[in-house]
């Protein structure tokens, strides 16, 4: 099966209202890629097949424009297939003194996204695109006038448009301790770190307080195994097995005393309210039980709230963090889930010590978080826009949630099952029929424009799980995209794969 | 000598108009710093003389308190001095089993800044300082007009507030790929990747390009020294000296040379254009030999054009990138200087896949650069305001740098010598006398509220050398600035240190 060329999404076409020849129009665009170096040597272009189609010519019209620039010397044939951008002909160069950026990619240390990862980054900007996994809310769902009105606000005042203070705005980190307060989170301005999002939050921390080599606790499946922020800075991470209250607290001590090291400090990173995958909830008792444990147990605690507003039935326990008196919890907080993904706004609370460490080393990466990001954000607490939108949000949103329960035991009751999650944005399906590929249902969905986020994104051994989100897709794309979905699973069944 | 604590800058205050005595005001202040455990385990407290100052307070008015805490087993005192939040006594527990961060700080691997660079982040935010070396602009200089009419067109339009393409926003590709065009660059969109400004395009390249242990050449002095981003992803840099035209030629193929490793690439990091820290320009002539000498000894090159827009008596000759026509260069760009620095908008142009892999990199480090700012950094480009903006900008930007130079043969022209810049920010002053330490001259002029950019920081071994700006200070703080450190180099040539 011939993958789709992610290149190809957005690509240039030749414009046949021209005078020129098609495959001439092809010629000059590709002999422009090559001396604007934007298409080096060593390239490989993409497959015959699909670049035809992604411009809408005939193949053989492209195979003309590859035979004329292949007997000018730009372009070369292998061994093993595909065709190149020519390292020699060139200036007359010798192949060694050309840049070869691709032998570059290859050696830089820091790890590519999963393949399917970059597939889903790339595949989710293709237009008719059903994304039935996407864990950010719908542009419907976005509050469109409170930002219009926040830019409006913005656009009479004075500010600064120099560099910020290294932990971030301080107005917006009163904001944030005050809106922490009516969480049950004591955090002053001192304790705060404005961060790009959580993902840079964990990428600071992966750097910042854990020596490589280390183990990091984690629930599993989860979404810290999806991305490489842990990995990269040479972590290893250490999986927990979940019950219908959160973390595992027995295998939790057993895991803890197998990664323990005298010398170091050994982290759980968790998302106790509606966690990503599976949508769970920690309970009020189990979250006493590790706040207890951990103290026994001597390891410190990463919280990730990024879901814990968007609850629909009732709201979660307090989180760990307000349970929190020594200093033990890290607690990391977005705008991304509830309000905007875009913005890239998020924060972390800690001990002074921990936040100036990371603030110093916030300061190496990016310089500090935009400050329009975080004068809008700021409005966006301090003006009370948060608490009207989340009022919006809620019944919106479990509208949505009950459409797509609908739809699963309309659709899949006699192949999957699932619990119902009380907040956030996910659905841990888990196919109850075997053999069934995960790999193979990913990748034929998305030849039908229909993306999932398969379950081994959160757990590698996983094997019968998706993610499904009821916060992205219009109820009209969840009907066609789950129908697809349970359509593309019997044939799967049928075929025997 | 005892340093000031940058923890001190805007710290807290007792209120003498409450009830409560003032020790028991900061009594209560640290309990409860304790016991929201932003003062965790093992957290060392300010020194009692510069925290009572900034308190306002009698020493022994904080003494008591202290005291009173110390029998209450919260703190505690240890050999070698200081007083530290204490690890037994709270809730009973045993010590092992609190969280200790402070060595979790010193465990993580990513190098903190410089204890300088530390200083100089921290000291910018302190009310009344004169900051003589800043690199941005003064924030009269800002387009704050622009900027509002930008923000009001936003408030006006719709938008996504959702995760925008790895590569960042099209639109402002789009816009950029018009902008370069101006400057000789031709650059496609798919050619470009957005950034949270040029420190990030460089810890990108880092970890994506180059193998740890693996060398990148750069000139000496240059901005990179006084940065980590290089060396916390493990790599050597070697520097190569420069005469007036740029870096030297003939001591770059000898480094290459050295360096030269077939299985690598070798990087030569540039700043061709009004250079960080000299100012200086590289001749038209030198970058053509450059360019030539790169294809030669196969290196890649990165341009740094982060000054190139800012000449201020006639632009510069043209970039390398412009010069480039097999992808040698990877050019960086960045609204940081000439407009906003808080923004946090850059950009780097390369080939196709350098550019997917390090937007794929940066998608693992912060989902992208904020939306908010993308949209208005394409709109700055879009509705015409960057070039009405420069050329505003240019005459007050000259006229602080005649002003400067003014100054500089007023009071330092029987101990200093330095070139007149022709663009950019940057005096690079050098002491012609001696014995002087530029790190006391540092510290001395801190304590009296005034902020120089030692040499040491742009070449380790620098000792005659400091960075001078004339973007940030108004001319009033320039000319008291530059008496007071004039006089402090007196003083210190007095005092032969």
């Amino acid at each position: 099966m011939e993958r789709s060329d992610s290149r190809l999404s957005m690509g240039w076409k030749p414009n046949p209202s021209l005078d020129l020849p098609l495959y001439r129009q092809i010629e000059a665009y590709i002999r422009q890629k090559i001396t604007t170096g934007e298409w080096s040597a060593g390239y490989r272009l993409p497959s015959q097949r699909l670049w035809a189609k992604s411009m809408g010519v005939n193949r053989s019209t492209l195979v003309t424009a590859l035979d004329n620039l292949a007997a000018a010397g730009l372009l070369e044939g292998r061994h093993g297939g595909g065709t190149y951008i020519s390292g020699s002909g060139w200036h007359g160069m010798a192949h060694e003194a050309m840049p070869n950026w691709n032998e570059a990619i290859e050696e830089g240390w820091y790890y590519p996204n999963l393949p399917e990862i970059q597939q889903i980054n790339q595949a989710e900007f293709r237009p008719g695109i059903i994304r039935l996994g996407t864990g950010e809310l719908s542009p419907e769902l976005m509050p469109q006038d409170a930002f219009n009105d926040i830019l409006y606000s913005l656009s009479h005042r004075s500010r600064t448009l120099n560099y910020l203070e290294p932990q971030g705005s301080l107005e917006l980190r009163e904001a944030l301790s005050v809106h922490l307060q009516t969480t049950g989170i004591q955090a002053s301005p001192d304790s705060i770190l404005i961060v790009s999002g959580s993902l840079q939050a964990l990428h600071l921390i992966s750097v910042g307080l854990l020596p490589r080599g280390s183990a990091v606790l984690l629930e599993k499946p989860s979404y810290l195994y999806s991305i490489h922020a842990f990995q990269s800075a040479g972590l290893k991470m250490s999986g927990i097995p979940m019950d219908n209250e959160g973390v595992h607290i027995a295998r939790l001590e057993d895991a803890a005393q197998h990664v323990k090291d005298q010398d170091h400090i050994s982290l759980l990173y968790t998302i106790p309210s509606f966690h990503n995958p599976t949508g769970s909830v920690m309970g009020d008792h189990r979250r006493e039980e590790l706040m207890t444990t951990a103290r026994t147990l001597g390891i410190s605690i990463l919280e990730d709230a990024a879901y814990s507003d968007l609850w629909l039935d009732k709201p979660p326990p307090s989180s760990l963090k307000a349970r929190d008196q020594e200093g033990r919890v890290l607690h990391m907080g977005t705008l991304s889930k509830a309000v905007s993904p875009g913005l890239r706004l998020g924060w972390l609370v800690g001990p002074e010590p921990v936040i100036r460490r990371l603030a110093d080393i916030k300061m190496q990466t990016d310089y500090g978080t935009s400050s329009l990001a975080q004068e809008a954000a700021a409005l966006w607490f301090a003006e009370g826009h948060h608490a009207g939108h989340m009022e919006r949000l809620r019944p919106e949103l479990r509208k949505r949630r009950d459409f797509m329960l609908d739809l699963l035991r309309q659709y899949f009751h006699d192949i999957a099952e699932w619990e119902i999650p009380a907040g956030g944005f996910y659905i841990w399906l888990q196919f109850t029929v075997s053999p069934l590929s995960i790999r193979q249902l990913f990748h034929t969905c998305l030849e039908q424009d229909i993306l999932i986020h398969p379950g081994y994104l959160y757990d590698r051994l996983d094997a019968s799980h998706i993610r499904l989100s009821y916060a992205y897709a219009s109820p009209d794309e969840m009907e066609r995209g789950l129908q697809c979905l349970a359509e593309a699973v019997h044939r799967l069944m049928d075929s025997g794969s």
